[in-house]
């Protein structure tokens, strides 16, 4: 285990908010959140709050993306193609390395988190594990072999192809890329779509909660047959609803139908299908995580 | 690059055959081939024929499944629950080992197969690529980073759920466990139970082929989203109508929609989704480069 006691930056760089910490792990963190409106109002507003909390070693940035992650790119550090105003081919990791002068560490948002809960969370001691969110959009970060995966580009995983029974559920997804994809059928902006009210206001007692666990049922199957991660940590806005875990679960084994009969998935479930134990704290703290590699590669 | 000129031994343990080779690499493979009948018939052939080659340092085992390999476990190295007579609960790695006297390393045929392409064949200095096998099975294996993922069990990727129009395709897939998964919908027996003839007689222009490309697609679409490797490598036997290779590719680039932009995949896609460079030795080779490891990890 290493052993830091650098006072540390992390950044969860969210297409809402923008998660400012300082700190040098879960103990002392200490954290500020700025509206993402755009570029030339957010980053100044980022960079002053690090710049009033005294010197930091590194720092890291999970961050919305599609971005690049090529090291050898020009726009390495970019978020890329998005739709957001002025955040299209912006330079993140530029704008805020020159201002602050530290080492920065960039990934997307569930790379870090999925860094953050094996360095501090529920995965302290797996080599092989994965973090989803589900809430505004879909995504997926994964470590094998105590890396993040990276490979050509990142994994996108909000956008797997699901079996989609339009009998039981007629809706056509929401995915302007997909139709329906993961995302587009399961995110929080696809259960408004799809039942009329807000994710927040269907009751735990809705028929939208057995269909939702049944399409991350889907999925978790699919990462799980992929990647065979030791645990899954399923975070964001729709999983704050905990009853929902238990339904996964459930759908997950029932799917598998008894061909990865490993005792982690069939016996200890609830273990394996987990919500982050660093809480919403889990981007921020991600980052930080991050921040520790970028101190690491420096040195 | 590792240069290595010890005489090394490799098995391709299938359901079939056991195809045994020793070498120090592809330039002077040797192999003989042993049919798969019950251990105490297939063992004895194979151990007779690499104590007739003369001695080899060490030895790797690409085996068919399900296998065991956690090495913490007592049936590591084993056969696991196949319902071939006499092989369920086998030790084939320990049967090699007491028998030849060698380092052995023990991995599924598939994770073999990967790194015999890394190491000699079409992914040679990639740290992130994926092999499959469409044939009897479907199975896959990936590296991440330059390593072999194996997780929680091992990827199994030939069970994957894929959406399945029952309008075009009413046709309720084979596999025992789960119905219309990949496998299900797309090994060889699939065909031939879906066409009513085996897929070596179904003729280049037969309607069974965009189907066949379709399922293939969105199951590299799924893999592609998840493990974001460099290169995609596909084999086994329905693989053989190399005229499957640009309808895949473009079902895949149709299918991702432009979401993943990376031009490895838009421009040079031809190059992405590729036979295996090892032919129809990309089993025993990879084999080979499993005793590689096996001598690595003994020094």
């Amino acid at each position: 285990m290493r052993i830091l006691n650098e006072m540390l930056g992390g950044i969860e760089a969210g297409g809402t908010k923008f998660v400012c910490g300082v700190g040098t792990g879960p103990d002392d963190l200490k954290t500020a959140t700025f509206r993402t409106t755009v570029p030339e109002e957010t980053i100044p507003e980022v960079v002053a709050f690090f710049q009033k909390q005294g010197a930091i070693k590194a720092l890291g940035i999970g961050s919305f993306g599609p971005v690049d992650l090529r090291e050898e790119s020009k726009s390495f550090g970019f978020i890329t193609s998005t739709p957001k105003r002025g955040w299209g081919n912006y330079d993140l990791k530029g704008s805020i390395e020159r201002a602050l002068k530290v080492p920065v560490q960039f990934d997307t948002d569930v790379n870090a988190a999925i860094r953050g809960e094996v360095r501090w969370g529920g995965a302290v001691g797996l080599t092989d594990a994965v973090y989803m969110t589900i809430g505004t959009g879909v995504g997926g970060g994964a470590i094998a072999h105590g890396r993040i995966v990276h490979g050509l580009v990142h994994p996108e995983m909000g956008h797997l192809r699901l079996p989609h029974d339009r009998e039981r559920d007629p809706f056509p997804g929401i995915c302007p890329y997909h139709g329906d994809c993961l995302e587009g059928l399961a995110c929080g902006p696809a259960l408004q779509a799809r039942w009329g009210k807000p994710a927040t206001e269907l009751g735990e007692g809705h028929e939208a909660w057995a269909l939702e666990a049944h399409y991350l049922g889907l999925a978790l199957v699919n990462i799980l047959l992929t990647l065979s991660p030791q645990r899954i940590i399923l975070g964001g806005g729709v999983m704050q609803n905990q009853f929902l875990f238990p339904i996964i679960r459930a759908e997950v084994v029932r799917m598998l139908a008894g061909y990865v009969r490993d005792p982690e998935i069939l016996e200890r479930v609830d273990e394996f299908i987990v919500p982050p134990r660093l809480g919403n704290d889990v981007g921020v703290l991600g980052a930080l995580a991050l921040a520790e590699e970028a101190l690491e590669k420096a040195a």
